[in-house]
């Protein structure tokens, strides 16, 4: 009987065959706490009464909500995550370095085929080189740094297989968006969602990054990618034997599959303010808007910000427009200033700001308010997420939302 | 009878000469107003009765402390601002280029003999060519707005001589500093400081501007530096014979003359939480620090950030302190990119923020809490500034500024 990705995955690292609904242990590769949860990890971790970590080193600790702070009080969380640190061990603690997906696979933390969880539901992200990684709460946390060990049900497996090119003013972004769109947000709960096809194969890691960043929006558990010589090169890694079996196996068994012709798809929007109310770009051509947001854990990266950049040179922000960018990480802030991106989107008059979470989850850096439409390129349009509940978000890719910026209102990339 | 400067720039534009102590009627030749202010000053224009602004070219509106936006309802001042402005045909808007005061100068607003009015108590800025500028209140600047006027009284000058070489480790904000603590943060109430001698001659306008930035901190109504070459040059104009003559005369009459050896300067700090408590750096050395900042209408120069960038070039901005980078404007920033300046600092570890004044003034981008120690090269320590009431602010130059980053202390620059 063949394995899916998640179920391979699975094996390895408990020693025996599952199937889902299987319960079973596993031993954690490596966990990430990032700066909003570190107090109560910390909380918890002392109230269950362990006196060390499992292992310190495969513990990783982000400042990215809260820096550069913006609201009082939020340094607080630096105070109590540099004492956990300090107390326990740990020396994997990264304080203004990026946001902590981007840092993760970037970094090194996370390799094809590891177990993974982080206390942020966007966790689903490492699944774009191969890992089983998914977002947990504080307490469940505690008990992995006392542990090493988490239980999980095994999970069923929808598989989507993308095949073709994509139109050039498609991004992976609008892939993702889609595929949430035709899921329906709860479409994917606690499923593994497989990625295979063509199109997928000849994505960057940084493309598939942006998918597996939004699985979980689908609710699916985590996203799969199968690693190949592009995670190979990315993770700075050989792949071993194991790391390259990683592939669907024609027999096993999904749950479903999900079939998309590359060619067939077009530039999308997520509507205000449903992540799964889908819309062609074109239907939506000329609603004004006051800002654009074109960074992010999900559309941060380099080939986002010089897609972006693509866009926007030699032209400028539509004057009552605000043009946000926040680069994914440090790393990456660097390389864009050396290839020129970011003196580019300078130029056309956006606001650069240090690499974090501030504006996607609505504490800094481009707060809206009632009656005002943003484009976003990060994952999430929840009422109030970016400011009031009388906001307008509406998700779109990187190429997307640089044209909007120029236009000053919704129109399709070219 | 000889003059001071200021009172030649007034007798140029009231048409006749005028001593200390005269209530006059001016001719303003140019208005700022920020975001902050805006919505005050179109409510009070309108209540006033005005139809129109006497002269829309020469009104400046500028967004700089709320860009981008960090608190909930800040954007609701651009949309008065843009509103504002539409309606009564303003086209001088800068909605996200950077800090008014830096603006003021860079983008040719204010030339030398220049009478300006701002809605922000660091309009004495523009003292830096030459001009006479001061802050008023949201009430004054709506009836400028309707009748181009403004009553003052002459002040009284305050002459400060500066002769010599300052030692290489210490800039311009170590004088002004040092004179505020000698004279007082109430020494110079609404006099005017007139800046004069061969280490005011050889500072760059940047320099220059750093000093009459914080001459209102000791309560002055203006800061005056003389014309020359460098003025030009900055201003890209050639000095009319007016503009030339704005210099003390010999036989002007000064309420009194404050002098300093260049050589005798120090570094110096500003200490927790009067701006005139003034100390040497080198006897708060060891005192441990949360958080450095580099940037403001103070010192967020090209100047001062290759000042710091030397410093940090090849080293690390110590474990537990974060240093917050903040360019004054848009076109600093791109110079600095250009200049390699903004890769040195984020390569050391800084989280550079977008041009504005969000840390400054506690809105964004830093802000402290209860406990915690900041070195940091902007104009005020006041009690709350830049967090909460029981944060400690330490006034600093940028070359301090960058030697506490590395060390995690307080140390004086090499």
């Amino acid at each position: 009987m063949g394995e899916t990705v998640i179920e391979k995955i699975i094996r390895n690292n408990v020693g025996h065959a599952v199937k889902p609904g299987d319960i079973v242990t596993v031993n954690v590769d490596r966990v990430m706490i990032h700066d909003i949860f570190i107090p109560f990890v910390a909380e918890k971790f002392e109230e269950m009464g362990f006196q060390k970590l499992w292992d310190p080193d495969k513990v990783v600790l982000i400042y990215d909500h809260l820096v550069p702070a913006s609201q009082l009080d939020d340094t607080r969380h630096f105070h109590t995550g540099d004492a956990f640190a300090e107390k326990y061990g740990m020396k994997n603690v990264h304080r203004s370095d990026g946001i902590c997906h981007q840092l993760m696979t970037e970094a090194g933390y996370v390799k094809p085929g590891n177990i993974v969880f982080g206390t942020d539901s966007h966790t689903t992200t490492y699944g774009c080189v191969g890992a089983f990684s998914s977002g947990i709460g504080y307490t469940e946390m505690a008990s992995i740094l006392g542990t090493g060990n988490m239980w999980i049900k095994v999970p069923e497996t929808i598989k989507v297989v993308i095949d073709g090119e994509l139109p050039e003013n498609v991004m992976s972004k609008d892939v993702i968006l889609r595929l949430i769109g035709d899921l329906g947000a709860d479409g994917a709960t606690y499923r593994a969602l497989e990625f295979t096809g063509s199109a997928v194969k000849n994505m960057s890691v940084a493309s598939r990054m942006t998918i597996a960043n939004m699985a979980i929006e689908a609710g699916s558990k985590c996203a799969l990618f199968t690693p190949d010589e592009k995670t190979a090169e990315y993770c700075e890694t050989e792949l071993n034997d194991f790391q390259k079996s990683l592939v669907g196996d024609e027999d096993a068994t999904y749950l479903k599959t999900v079939t998309y012709r590359a060619e067939d798809l077009v530039p999308v929007m997520a509507c205000p303010s449903q992540v799964d109310k889908i819309r062609d770009v074109s239907t939506l051509e000329g609603t004004e808007i006051d800002q654009v947001f074109i960074g992010s854990c999900t559309n941060g990266r380099l080939e986002d910000l010089a897609a972006a950049a693509e866009v926007l040179k030699g032209k400028k922000v539509a004057d009552y427009v605000k043009l946000i960018v926040t680069p994914a990480s440090r790393k990456i802030y660097r390389q864009a200033i050396e290839l020129g991106i970011l003196d580019t989107l300078a130029e056309a008059g956006a606001m650069i700001t240090h690499p974090g979470c501030g504006l996607c989850c609505g504490r800094a850096g481009g707060i809206l308010t009632d009656g005002e439409r943003v484009v976003a390129t990060n994952n999430r349009n929840f009422l109030g997420r970016m400011g009031t509940s009388k906001v307008e978000i509406y998700l779109a890719s990187p190429k997307t939302a640089a044209a909007c910026a120029v236009a000053g209102k919704i129109v399709s990339p070219k």
